[in-house]
């Protein structure tokens, strides 16, 4: 890698990690780790989101008990203040991730792009 | 997205685009796209390669057939000189964006790796 692109993932690295995203999903980390209930619960539903998501991808059954208790462990995600607000962070920080990639992928973008639909790479 | 995020994506966009990784494949691309038969032998591997890929992903089974079917076509792409000079470069490429992303998302991958390991966000 060139240095120069080397130098531009750093310089985005520390913007990242000064960006309000960043910061407010940190400090949300750090309130859920604070909170012995708060922690337990999330980590319970990290399990089981985690668990489906291996199963869906391995192409393995998902029992109807395994959507029910998905479900209950979401529920009570949803009704915990800090958790959910935990959430809402990463969820602001995922989109945040995906807009930059939007961004950076688009020279490659036009070039896949331009070949799907006519073969002519301009 | 603050304006300092979208400045850095934006440069690193122009970074990557007049990086030699991407130049060599645009040229790789053009390359392939100019000559009839490589375009063909590579845009059938490719929806081979991708064909296996949804199925894999489905869950689906894959036939011998197809197995089979998949490694005629790699040996061909392989013996096919433009054509493996552009998935040389694809491999670079490739290897290039998952360097920059390695650095991009450290904050993130602390992040989750102090949650991972004791609970305490540093
Ligand atoms: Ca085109
Ligand atoms: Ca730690």
């Amino acid at each position: 890698m060139s240095i120069n692109l080397y130098d531009h993932a750093n310089e985005m690295e520390r913007a990242i990690r000064q960006s309000e995203e960043f910061t407010q999903l940190k400090a949300m980390y750090d309130a859920v780790n604070k909170d012995e209930s708060a922690r337990g619960i999330f980590e319970n539903f990290r399990d089981i989101q985690l668990g489906l998501q291996e199963k869906q991808m391995s192409g393995a059954e998902i029992t109807e008990e395994e959507v029910e208790q998905a479900q209950k462990t979401a529920q009570l995600v949803q009704q915990h203040e800090i958790i959910s607000k935990l959430m809402e962070s990463e969820q602001r920080m995922s989109m945040l991730i995906q807009e930059l990639n939007k961004v950076i992928m688009k020279p490659l973008e036009e070039l896949y792009g331009s070949m799907e639909k006519d073969g002519n790479v301009q």
